[in-house]
Parts: C-alpha cells; structure tokens; sequence
C-alpha cells in the first residue's frame, strides 16, 4: 500500500539501468512514486521554491516538499519506507524565499550522497537551480543523464491500490454526470456556464472538500469548434446538444468520461447519432483485452463511425488515465502498444457537425486477464 | 496598452544591469511582460514542453508558448511589439513530446542570437532542458546569470491597465463575497464546502466563464487553526462564525478580500471582535499614502489589536498584489518598504480563538498621491 509497489518497481528498473541516484521532478512522477496530490487549483505555489521533488539513492526515496502545501502532506509521514523532508515557506520574519528555504534542506541530504556513476535527472522539470545545487554539492560529482519518461511504460500498468483510487474518482465523476443530466434536460435558456457551476458544486459536495474539475461543456451550435473546450456563456436552446467530458482530479488521480445530453427532446438525426456513438462505444469496448494493440483498436472504431456514414472524429479514439489526463497507452493511429491486464484506458468515438450538434459518449475499462471491465456507471442514454 | 509599458520598464532595467539576453521562465515574470494568463486549474499542461517564456534580446521580446494552452491566446497576437512563438501540442500522428516541439521551436530562434555579455535567466523556474539548449545553440555562448526576483520591484508598481483589470477583478471578488453572505446568514446546518460552492457558482455564472478561486472558507470551531484554510464537510451551526477570505484570478491577475460571516445573530464577544476588526481596519487604512513603511504599519496595527485587548494575528498585516496573490511589498514586521503611488496593496488585521470563533476583515487599497483608494466594496458589516 502506500505506492511502495511503485518505489520497488522504480528501484528495480533504475538498477537494471545502472543508476544509482536520481532526482525526479515532475509532478506525474512525484505523485506516482508517492500518492501525495499536492493543490493545483490556483497554480504554482508562489512559497515553495520548487514543485515537490524526490531523490532517490540506492533503493532509497526521499521527497521534499515545501511544508506548506496543500494536499495530502500528512499521508508523506505515514510511508515507512520513504523519507519525507519539509522546508519552510511562508514566514513574517523574513522575506519569503523557498528557494532558499530548498537549497538549505537539501544540501544536507546531497553532501552525505556518494553513490556511483551518472545521476538521473528529469531535464524537462528540474530547474537549473537545482542541477546547481546536485553539481555543487554532491561528494561524487557525476555527469547527469536524462530519465525523463523512463517512468511512462510503468505508470500505464496500475497497482491494485491505483485501480482502487481510480475507481473511486470514477464514481464522483458519475455524480457530475448525473448532475449534467439534471441540468441540461429541461435546461433551455441556461448557459453552458450555468451548467458547469451545477456539475462543479454536485461533485464537490458530494466529495465534501475542493476537487479540481476538466474537460468540456459545449453547446452543439458552437462553430468551429463543437467538440470540446470550457463552458462560456453562450446559451443552450431548445433541442441543443451539449457534450459534458469530465476528469475530477481525487488524490492525484485524474478520471475522464464523456456523455451528450440534450435540452428537451433530441431530433431525428441527433437520436440517430446518438445512437451510433452507442454501438461504437460498446464496440470499441469488445476490442480491449490483453494483447489488443492501440493502433488496431483506434482504426476498427474509426472505421465502425466511417461505416455508419459519418465523418471520422478527429481525435484519437482514447487513451490511458492515471497521474495525468491523457497517457500511454494511447488510442491513436500510429501506435503500437499491446494492452496488458490492469492497463485503464478511457475509449471515447464521436461525430460532430460544427455549427449544429454532435456527439461523444466515454467509458472508462480496465483491462482485465480475458477482457475488460467497465468502470464508469454513468447514464449515457437518450432521454 | 497590452503590457508594453512593463515590456519598455524591463528592457530600461536589463540596458542599466548590461544584460542583453534573458530568458524568462517565471510564471508571474511571464504574465506580467505579456498580459497573457494560461489556464491553471488543473494544474501544468501535460501537452506543453515547458510553461510559457519570454525571451528577451536586446530590446525585443519573444513569447513562446504551445499552441493548445487554455487562456488568452489570442491576445498574444494582438501585441505589436512582442513576437509570438507557438509550437505543437497535441497531436494523434506521433507521440506526445512537448520538449521535442518546443526545442524545435527555440532552437531557430537561438541560432540567430548574437547580443553579447552574460545571459540572464531565471534559474528557479528555466529548467535544465532550456539551459542546455541555450548553451548549445547561441552563436555567442556565454555565462547565464541568475534574474529571479529582478522584476519584483517593477511589479510592485502597478500601471494604469492593470489597476483597472484589479478594479474589475475586485468587483468580481465582491460578487462572491454577496453570495458568501446570502449562504451564511440563516445556513446553520450547512457545511463549509456547501458555501464555498455557492460563492464559486455565483463568480463564475457572473464571469460567464471558469475563474480559478482561493483561499480560505473556515468555521470559527476549527481547532487549532480556524484562521485560514480550504472548506471541508464541518457543518455550520447556529451563531457559528465563519472567514471567508477569496481571490479570484482574472486575466492572470489576483484579487484577495475578507470578511466574516454568521450564522444568525452573532454573540455579544463577537460583535465586540467584529468592530475592533472593523476599527482597525479603518486605522490600517488611514496608515497608508506615499512614505509609509510598511514595516511601521504593520507594528500600529498590531499595536491597535493589542491595545483593543486582543493575542495579534501571527500573519501578515498586508500585502501586495498583482500577477500573484502575495508580493510586495508585505506588510510583515520585517519590512523596509516604503509605499509609493499606484501600489495596489491588501489589509487585513483578524484574531481567533481557536476553537470558538474568530474574525478577519480584508480590504484592498490603492496608494494614490496622497493617500488611499479602496478598491474592494464588499459588505463587511454584522448582520
């Protein structure tokens, strides 16, 4: 429990490659190898003087964070086999420099480092400050040597603990939907806006805290783009379709599924629609099982829709979901991943008339040993 | 107009210190030179290769930013004097790779760099990527020099656009807080997150668009804290106080402002807390024009809580804000700043006694030739 399986997994691929110390700084993997979520809703952390970071030295993991962080700080305690340094951020003493506070809390741990050979780092996240600091303070100087994504092909694979956590958030993001559906049925005058607020506060009290909220509330008519984006103010009328896509952000993990739902009764051509995204959808859901490949999936979808007389959506036909929104194993055209039991993966077909109406709907499956099974209970219907 | 009086007052700044090459990797930096705020929700673009940067050469700025990111793109195109940069983000034909598209975006860029001296960078914010590829592809390479925290004092002097985008943002901020006020008195039996919703709600139905919100919505019984925090699921009982303390952010741009609600008729102690916060605020306000120190505001607040008979707040008096929600210059016991004509500064003296009840009344000011204008006109009376 407690993302250990995720510490083993990294300690045992870092040894096959023959590193013996790195700092991972980017957010997916400090979530990952750590289950802390720290607060995004406003941006950066204007105290921290980095965003959360761990450094990892023969099979042992340290993560340093600001001390003031929202999120789950105190979950970093109770791991036993991780250690977890804090520094100061906000003061009225002096003046509020994290990057001091940072530099002064992990001198320490990098001058007692003396491990061997290169020192893996995550050059698109690690700061330059930082790379000074290992360069300027380790016992053993080492050339550094980029480990960026090295973590992509584990984190698509999910631990029991994840799949539990991911079923969870799936299960909030449902309330939203049911909200949505509650709003937008009867909703004529109401703006894409107002229905957001609606969906926002169902989820949020239901979770009872603040949960951040993506993806795309938008209103058939829009042009040239009907297919996703954040809720405006334009107003949904009579017979509008509105496609309501939902990630919640719980613990770090994020959730995704898609419905289209429609002010009073659909039309001829909406239901016809609708309900082609219906059989796509329960088709593309018979594809997944282990040893599926992305790319086969994505071309039997888009041509299910291809055959149904519509023109081909032109995103990808789904994706992983995990720390982050959209991950591997992608549903896309060029791709060639092989699906593996407790991959999650979201599966999402649509068509879309700019100017006039679509649709999308979304589940979300796990690959299970001989399938799949659907984690998303949300009412995709026709009303 | 557009952020070219902070683009000319930084290009004066970096002829004075010799510098004719920087880059700007800082989030505040980077909204402050442009105007342009991206989305932030839900936390750092995972299509992105880096958060949007500025780069500077000898009088001329470069923004570059990929080209899905959430929010004021288009304004971006609309400033004559700053060259706008874009590179591809997501995509269905190949992989993901961020980093990739912007190294092929920057390094033409680069390549035709010819300025001399020393480069100056942000070093807690530019990450080891960008460094590299300023070393490897500059005609002239040269030693990088840290900027960070360079334009803070600039920031801390507002121009005449962005007072008046805190003056709409302020009032944005008073939207919430009429709601906050509707929610609280007579809601005994709801809970903070029920509150904090209707307030979200209102601003972004107001907005017609999504607002990020902070910061704290608190009920007087928490213990030990009951100054500040996110809502939770405490439910609000009858004579129950509660702080309510937002900042929204609108074109990248902060407000902050609070008061203190009840549920019912506040208590006899309440009421006497409440005024005293009241009358300190007035002679917080009354403290501020052109030559104040901030540090000497900040003990005659203190001082005026002390001598009402209250423990002092153990947080600031006051603070800055702008293309962040605490900058300078603080109002803290520390600090030698001293006010000049078009800060935008907040105040907010409090007590609180830990799981009973508390109070914080918030105002923003703006320090004008020889006083103060406030700019926030929520209503911070008892019920």
């Amino acid at each position: 429990m407690n993302h250990s399986e995720q510490r083993q997994r990294t300690h045992e691929l870092l040894q096959q490659k023959g590193i013996h110390r790195a700092l991972f700084t980017n957010i997916c993997s400090v979530k990952w190898l750590t289950g802390f979520a720290p607060a995004v809703q406003l941006g950066p952390n204007y105290f921290a003087g980095a965003p959360p970071l761990v450094w990892y030295e023969s099979g042992h993991f340290t993560v340093v964070v600001q001390e003031g962080q929202a999120g789950s700080i105190s979950h970093l305690a109770t791991l036993d086999d991780c250690d977890l340094l804090t520094y100061a951020g906000y003061t009225i003493e002096q003046p509020i420099h994290g990057a001091d506070r940072l530099r002064e809390a992990l001198v320490p741990l990098l001058r007692k480092s003396d491990g061997p050979g290169a020192i893996g780092v995550e050059e698109q996240d690690t700061t330059l400050l930082l790379s000074q600091l290992l360069d300027h303070t380790l016992i053993h100087r080492a050339p550094l040597t980029p480990i960026d994504r090295w973590l992509v092909p584990l984190r698509a694979v999910k631990s029991a603990e994840e799949i539990q956590k991911l079923r969870d958030n799936f299960a909030l993001t449902d309330i939203g939907h049911a909200a949505a559906r509650r709003a937008i049925q009867g909703g004529a005058g109401k703006r894409e806006i107002d229905v957001w607020t609606e969906i926002h506060s169902a989820i949020q009290q239901a979770a009872g805290q603040r949960v951040p909220l993506g993806n795309d509330c938008v209103v058939g008519y829009r042009s040239p783009n009907n297919i996703g984006g954040w809720p405006g103010d334009l107003v949904i009328r009579e017979q509008d379709n509105v496609i309501v896509d939902l990630s919640t952000v719980r613990h770090g993990y994020w959730s995704d599924s898609c419905a289209t739902y429609y002010a009073g009764e659909p039309t001829a051509e909406q239901r016809k629609l609708h309900k082609t995204c219906e059989q796509a959808l329960d088709y593309a859901i018979s594809l997944i099982k282990p040893g599926a490949v992305a790319k086969e999936i994505d071309q039997n979808v888009r041509q299910f829709m291809r055959d149904a007389g519509y023109a081909v959506y032109p995103h990808h036909t789904g994706h992983g979901v995990g720390v982050t929104g959209h991950e591997e194993p992608r549903i896309v055209p060029y791709n060639e991943w092989v699906l593996a039991p407790n991959m999650v993966i979201l599966l999402e077909p649509g068509a879309y008339f700019p100017g006039e109406y679509g649709a999308r709907l979304e589940d979300a499956v796990l690959v299970t040993a001989d399938g799949a099974e659907v984690l998303t209970k949300h009412d995709k219907s026709l009303p």
